[in-house]
């Protein structure tokens, strides 16, 4: 039997804790959050076991810890946990973004004894957020990527990889900056092209109605995620800008070379071919 | 009774025909294409009523006919199609770029007397090609746009809007160079966006499989429309350069901007209330 300790019970946090609820059932699942009315809802809606809105007490017994609060504020929280933990905890993070997380958690933490901290990204979610839209198979099947510093305990990464398999999840490894640089090209800059879109066929007069109208398929998938937090990609967003503008620097000059070249057949021929990788 | 000849029997012209027969099953669907056995097949499969391989043959007593071959194919058509057309029949066509076909075939049509023309973009379709892909509710409550040219007969409008309404689409009627305008930033964009995202994603070394394993819902919306055919939309994407060019150019000022200014709250919130505007 093992206790979970989860801090941030909204689409993330409180998605792991029903998925777990579900694979585990002889787990426990402690919410850690502010309002209690809330943690309460959650608890009925069967996404934790328990409710706590006091940390250490929340914190007591727990085998892990994950922080699943927005990104902005993953740092922090583990800073203000820190003094709370015993010995043998596991603190995990599910941010999206890395390099500077797992650089300010990981010098809390000793490579050699107590409690050990290991960056993850579960690579799911929804333009929704708050726990009214959890489900309990958010992390089925989804890529969940562990960015373990160089020297972290063997025995902790392993802990990290059964932790996300119990939720449903694929398990991929790699390092915090290697993360961070993928992420840019996959994730971050089709979230930035997706604002950018929108916001630029509005600009001109009497747009938002003729957009509305006629948008077809593509224009609808293309600046489906701009429906994301703004706080939340504003945060994300500049946390990884260095590798975003790297990567939008690549697409801007693979654009202007489509349209130097007239499109030509075998550059469209050869992103069909790419993009059919995706869906097998 | 009515007859329509459709010229070309692929997704679009097979769907068309499919669409007609539900909604009007009085109405006579001729399907004309160069390759007997495939037409045979679209005719078991409830596309249309009859096959012509013939061009003659097919149009004689249409009143209606839509030339819903490739788009590079659609001005030669027309020519070839004009010498065998009766003075009260309509003309149409299904192309995604209309300035360009519109001019070559309206000087082929008489504003007074004779056949009409009347250029139609039926805003629907998917990345398959092909009759076997063809549905009945393709149509369905899809944004069509008419293009009539200046002084064309108002008859002939009404009956464009007749007709495509019997398919079930939405009209919409603009000229001819707006249409190619909103259409470079409503869906050429898009489509020029993500053959250039998965193209750049995937020049790094070992992409191709990272990119599989990792990409996220909002990579695979952002490249979807990257699976559809090459040729077509090499003719697309050039038949509308100039004002795929001028979108492109606002869409990365855009993205610079928003890079410059740190992505910032007020912009992210913007782009966001702008595509809850889609769904509503």
């Amino acid at each position: 039997m093992k206790t979970v300790a989860i801090i941030g019970i909204g689409l993330m946090g409180g998605s792991l804790g029903a998925a777990l609820r579900r694979a585990r059932p002889r787990w426990r699942v402690v919410g850690i959050g502010r309002k209690k009315k809330s943690l309460e809802r959650a608890r009925r809606a069967g996404l934790i076991d328990e409710a706590a809105t006091d940390l250490a007490a929340g914190l007591r017994g727990a085998d892990v810890v994950v922080v699943a609060t927005p990104v902005s504020l993953i740092v922090p929280f583990v800073k203000k946990i820190r003094p709370h933990l015993g010995a043998k905890m596991l603190v995990m993070d599910v941010g999206s973004v890395k390099a500077d997380i797992v650089r300010h958690c990981a010098r809390l933490f000793s490579a050699k004894s107590g409690p050990a901290f290991v960056g993850a990204h579960p690579m799911t979610g929804s333009e929704k957020t708050g726990f009214e839209w959890a489900r309990p198979d958010l992390y089925k099947n989804a890529a969940c990527i562990l960015t373990p510093v160089p020297g972290a305990p063997p025995a902790a990464l392993i802990r990290a990889r059964q932790f996300w398999r119990a939720a449903g999840s694929r398990v991929h490894e790699m390092s915090a900056a290697a993360h961070d640089q993928w992420l840019a090209a996959i994730s971050h800059l089709p979230h930035l092209i997706a604002h950018a879109l929108i916001l630029s066929a509005a600009q001109k007069p009497g747009a938002r109605q003729k957009v509305a109208a006629l948008a077809a398929g593509s224009f609808r998938d293309a600046t489906r995620v701009a429906g994301a937090d703004p706080g939340q990609w504003n945060s994300i967003l500049n946390m990884n800008s260095k590798n975003l503008r790297e990567a939008a620097r690549r697409f801007t000059q693979t654009m202007d070379k489509l349209m130097k070249q007239k499109f030509p057949i075998s550059m469209l021929g050869r992103a069909r071919a790419l993009r059919a990788g995706l869906d097998r």
